[in-house]
């Protein structure tokens, strides 16, 4: 089983995937493009995955056979397993627990050769909804406190598959990214009794320097203090803790500005490896004034990108104000 | 001139390194080796860098030029500048200042075909003294607050020169890296009145399995909760919150180790992109008893390190224990 361990320093948690068992042989230190060949995620080798979770199809079918416009596995090589008690031990100092939790990939689309930001607005509409309808199915477990919602896109950024697909892992701790951020943002709250991050949406809108795109219901800023360059933050512009809380339009128009701006991306710097991650609040919570869930996108471009991942500390050469520039005359 | 600019939630502080201005044309997604070429950083070619700032030499020599052991100067591209007043703005909610600081390049051979890990050990012992000479001096500006030491080696981990060298980045803040370890240490101490470091070096000596080798001054280990496989600390056993107080013996023992666990490295997972960072405690910080200096050795395996970089979250398939016995058996 995996484990969960904790920085005695830092109260920062790791899974140790004792599964995935990498041996030093197993890292040859490679940088190529993510491999071709046989393709698990594809329309016609359901079987080669574990039984799927949800699927959405336009068509009739039965479950794990193609006609599906989308579907959601378990992964196969789990980081997190799904079985088992939440066992908390210590070992001296060091404080662990059982490597409970769910590790699943969204299935974004039966063809091979869709790439995510060019996917056609209703299935990129269904990637969105996945996302929903497993973060409130999962909420059910009462062992998991946490899903972590998140793509990788191109090797660079962890991609081991190249058939467009997203993760989640649903966690029995909150992960330090959400309480750092649930902490600063409580922090502001109590001070000004106001959202921070509907100030900061107040603030980009009049200074405008920062927006790549907007829409009726969403904003699209390259943050003030980015990590890295071309950064992106897509926030609701309407205060909600919660992205299961959406309603349809907000959905529609989610779909829309997502894609966008993963598109004015790529016009900028053609095929960027990035990351996105989902910050919203922990399951089951209770809607929060403080907080303000919203997507992450976070481009991987390895030449610059060093000691940072060692150290937490960023140098950035590309000002957000330029990035968004970039990002905004970019032709769609 | 760059500028520091902090994150408003999370209170991380980042770089803007204007004047490496990069366009989205300059992110090429190349993931190559380091290239080789003209290499400013080889004997002979002392005036195509600035003006040194610390040299050894074994001979008589003038500044800048042939017969040097080591050399120290400032980065010819500094993500911070040296000249200028510390001015803190605010912008709206958001708060920056001016971006001054030292960034320098430890030049730690005049050979191009030395690698690290295996110095001849008054090499690297020089590399240690010099890494304590420019903290002593940088101390004395008082605009200055840390000094972050790092070694980026290999292309995967942002080296962007193939000749053996480190840096150094004096910042007028603490990062958030030290911020979070010495308040970490700070409420151990507090609840136990012991090093936090000090009780981990004691518990792995007891258990041994996270042990990667040691003398008689130093302990180096795979951490309990390691972010990336084969992660390692450089610990000194006796209690110490600063990386200048140490005395010759040390430094002796201290290159000695710091070489074989490199090497061990090297023997494991050959040519092993890496980054290390020195964490010592703030410049002219009076000794602290609850924090306590190490190295941090970060090998960067790209294959696996994927979201981790957009969330602070990570998934480490090595179990530490596995890593550590890798380590230990690999013959030198």
């Amino acid at each position: 089983m995996p484990e969960l361990r904790k920085d005695p320093i830092l109260g920062r948690w790791i899974i140790i995937a004792k599964e995935r068992g990498k041996r030093p042989t197993d890292f040859i230190v490679d940088r190529g493009d993510v491999k071709g060949g046989f393709c698990p995620l594809c329309s016609g080798n359901e079987k080669t995955t574990p039984a799927e979770v949800l699927s959405y199809s336009s068509q009739e079918r039965s479950p794990n056979s193609p006609g599906w416009d989308l579907r959601v596995v378990p992964n196969k090589y789990p980081a997190l397993v799904i079985e088992g008690n939440l066992d908390k031990m210590g070992e001296g100092l060091y404080d662990k627990m059982n490597g409970i939790g769910a590790h699943e990939v969204i299935i974004e689309t039966p063809r091979h050769d869709e790439v995510f930001a060019y996917l056609p607005q209703n299935r990129m509409l269904n990637v969105l909804h996945a996302y929903r309808d497993r973060l409130i199915d999962l909420a059910h477990d009462p062992r998991f406190r946490y899903v972590m919602v998140f793509k990788n896109h191109g090797k660079a950024a962890g991609a081991s598959l190249e058939h467009s697909h997203s993760q989640l892992i649903a966690l029995p701790i909150l992960p330090r990214m959400i309480v750092s951020e649930l902490q600063g943002s409580k922090i502001y709250y109590k001070y000004k009794e106001r959202c921070i991050f509907c100030d900061i949406i107040y603030q980009e809108l009049k200074e405008k320097s920062r927006i790549v795109c907007e829409n009726e219901e969403f904003l699209v800023i390259t943050p003030f203090a980015p990590r890295s360059p071309f950064e992106m933050w897509v926030l609701p512009k309407r205060h909600s803790s919660a992205y299961i809380s959406m309603n349809d339009n907000q959905f529609t128009l989610l779909t829309a500005i997502f894609s966008e701006c993963l598109r004015r991306l790529d016009k900028c710097i053609a095929n960027a490896p990035y990351n996105f991650v989902l910050h919203t609040s922990p399951l089951r919570s209770q809607p929060l004034d403080h907080f303000h869930w919203h997507f992450e996108i976070v481009p991987k471009l390895t030449q610059i990108a060093g000691f940072e991942w060692g150290s937490g500390f960023y140098i950035n050469p590309t000002p957000p104000e330029d990035a968004a520039k970039y990002l905004r005359e970019a032709e769609l």
